[in-house]
């Protein structure tokens, strides 16, 4: 360890002053410590300590304060935490989290931990916390909040103000940049910015100045629909509704762009062979072990499969030995060649530049690529076989393969995505263990279907 | 093309309407037709025109309709439709859009063509931008946005309201929670909250009513040290100023998940290959395929570097031509077990789960998982083996080198991203060409030497 290391402004391993403090049981020195840690530096600690130093930790603190220091910690690892504090522990820290936060980790734990929460809670929370339970985390009810300002439209700006100034503490955190207006049975009927209250007379009320007929979405809307919303209309916050109409909830832009980077991380995540969620170093082994093979055992036998063509070769290889070298490159090459072409066309799905059905058009563009990247790398290959065996038909056979199999897995490559969006098969999960093992086969079978042509000639 | 596929509200091939309209040359159709449009339609529609239809179009609409379109166009594709452009169209158009888009679409362009659209703009404008594009993209200075609304402190609350209200319009898109109070030096000593001004005395000077020193981040403060603050303070705004403490633009946390969330789709794409920024097939043939190239020839340099390990061993493999089988099997399979590792490293180091310098701990944490994994994945090649050839040996050698090469691949995918982190390269790019060619060599070794072992009994 270097003398730069040493010099941090912050405690090199916060874990171990957390252990020694929570041995105290003193829960001020507790929060003084957390306190001056940052919101990274928190998450950290508590994911080092053992469970029961977990749970310690968070009964210490009173509900407010370890629902801010959740706040920190990603969802996955809260919900393993709250799954081991008492139901009753468990509900009051809930109750003081925002609402989206609360959905996010409870849709994270088991149902039955759930249901032993929510009966904790006081019922009109728990029915407002279960309904936001009930929309898909990535339709508008799963992303909405429900800290916001609504009044009856026969308020007047006076009363309103009123109310704004005596709660001005527990609006703090509201975003408050509009006020909804409702009519007597909760429908939405009207918006205002909160600023419009600095222009209007007193007396008036909300119903003579508000925005009449709002833009909303309705709660059932879909992570897409809702990305179009936000792209079309530059809000800083869209009320959700449901099917009657009523004011449910509002969705923040930053709501959005949240899910989105969820997906684009979690797709990314599948693509690397992590699935089935996050993982993180401070969970078991077993169940990171398992997660991982569980996409491994796949594999395995998808290569066996591939394998199994250079087993009907077997002949053609022990004539020319020398191409058991070039089988695992052009394997591997092909491999990130059709990779290339996947990760541009889930980019452009993603960003809706293409659509799942222009086949087409996508294999026009990957088929001439694969022919030029195709020829320059044959012949890098060509050129390095023949030098070093000296025989220009290993070069011509590795070379020609090679080429041919570039332009079969960047063709490949680029309309996979495509093909699965439309079989509705999840493009980062399937794709490249599909590519692989079509690119693998077509591969064998280019440099040994080849190389018996020629075998005569390569001994 | 099945019914569901035609029955869509909106127009199939957007871009062939646009040609149309183009042709005729009519600017009110073709405003109309764009409002029928969402923007990833428009998006979409604008990438499939040629470059001339391009220009054309653009040079149709009057410059803040444009930068409306612009908004949605991806920044890469932006910046070469720009540059088709004369640099006064340009200039017109960068000059309505927004502070933060104006620095991403040129930080994109060519440097001259940089200039030629500055030297059309206002001095007083182009200085502004050019002091934005002086700032890294990934620093304070490089995220900010100069729509904010900052008054001398000496102002009273009956000034700004009329200034507000004189200003509604041009204030429309401005985020406006908050007002910044600054003196006479431009530096910045206060803010309020816009709703602040609705319980003050008119008479009132803001210096008054202000809360002074404020929290502020410095220009030059990067993209992490950001999020931090964002992390550690619910703001919906923070002041950006100069060393001199001059007031110099506004971040809003918008800002910092926008860039985050490019940093991590930036990852993904170096990660699989895709280097030197995004690529879209509306790119040229020559520039995509060169981009490509330049990392897939790196690659095949190191793919032959492996693959030189099965040539010193050619006599074993001529012994046992059967081990060609599993040499890409072996290779492919530790190639995705260390990728695995390598992305869960590559997120902890991102949400900061682990240190750059914990190598240890994670080397503990990986080789487990690399002996649960390899032993199972082992076990299963070597029944395959087993059953295939009947020979136990080739069983015990094949299935001995899978699990070895797999420990070896799943601890160093997981030490990779923190080594390479610490070195300052880019894991994304680095971590994977490094661990298949490291794996590769380890895989093709460990079976044939342990065949070497045992060659008399492969036979």
């Amino acid at each position: 360890m270097n003398e730069d290391d040493r010099i941090t402004i912050h405690p090199e391993k916060p874990w171990e002053i957390l252990q020694d403090i929570l041995k105290t049981g003193n829960s001020e020195q507790l929060k003084t410590f957390l306190d001056s840690l940052t919101q990274i530096e928190t998450a950290l600690a508590i994911s080092r300590l053992e469970v029961e130093e977990q749970t310690a930790l968070f009964s210490m603190l009173d509900p407010s304060y370890a629902a801010d220091v959740f706040e920190g910690v990603p969802e996955e690892q809260a919900a393993d935490i709250m799954e081991e504090l008492t139901p009753t522990q468990a509900a009051a820290i809930i109750d003081e989290m925002e609402s989206d936060h609360q959905a996010d980790i409870l849709a994270e734990m088991d149902d039955e931990d759930v249901e032993a929460i929510l009966s904790e809670m006081e019922p009109d929370d728990a029915e407002e916390t279960r309904a936001m339970l009930s929309y898909p985390p990535d339709s508008a009810g799963g992303v909405m909040i429900n800290e916001y300002l609504a009044y009856p439209q026969d308020m007047t700006i006076t009363e309103v103000l009123e109310d704004l100034h005596q709660n001005r503490e527990s609006y703090v955190d509201y975003q408050v940049q509009y006020i909804y207006c409702i009519d007597g049975s909760e429908r939405l009927t009207g918006v205002l910015r909160i600023h419009d209250l600095l222009f209007a007379a007193k007396s008036a009320k909300l119903r003579d100045i508000m925005i009449r007929n709002p833009l909303h979405v309705l709660a059932t809307e879909r992570l897409e629909q809702l990305q179009d919303f936000f792209d079309e209309h530059e809000l800083v916050g869209v009320p959700v509704t449901d099917e009657e109409e009523r004011l449910v909830g509002v969705i923040l832009p930053q709501a959005i762009e949240e899910a989105v980077e969820k997906r684009t991380v979690s797709q990314f995540l599948d693509f690397t062979g992590i699935v089935g969620g996050e993982e993180f170093r401070s969970m078991s082994l077993w169940n990171r072990s398992g997660r991982r093979l569980s996409w491994l055992s796949i594999n395995i036998i998808l290569n066996i499969i591939a394998a199994s063509v250079i087993v009907y070769y077997q002949e053609t290889l022990a004539g020319a030995i020398a191409l058991a070298v070039f089988l695992p490159i052009i394997s591997d090459m092909c491999g990130c060649s059709g990779n290339q072409a996947v990760a541009v066309s889930m980019r452009e799905l993603t960003l809706g530049l293409v659509r799942p059905r222009e086949v087409w058009r996508v294999l026009g563009k990957e088929i001439s690529i694969g022919l030029v990247n195709g020829l320059a790398l044959g012949l890098l290959l060509a050129v390095v076989a023949m030098l070093w065996k000296g025989n220009y038909f290993l070069g011509l056979v590795v070379g020609a393969a090679l080429m041919a199999n570039t332009i079969v897995s960047v063709s490949l490559g680029g309309i996979l995505p495509l093909v699965l969006k439309r079989l509705k098969l999840d493009p980062a999960l399937v794709a490249s263990p599909v590519l692989t093992t079509v690119t693998d086969m077509c591969g064998f079978f280019f440099v040994l279907s080849f190389a018996t042509l020629v075998l005569a000639k390569l001994g």
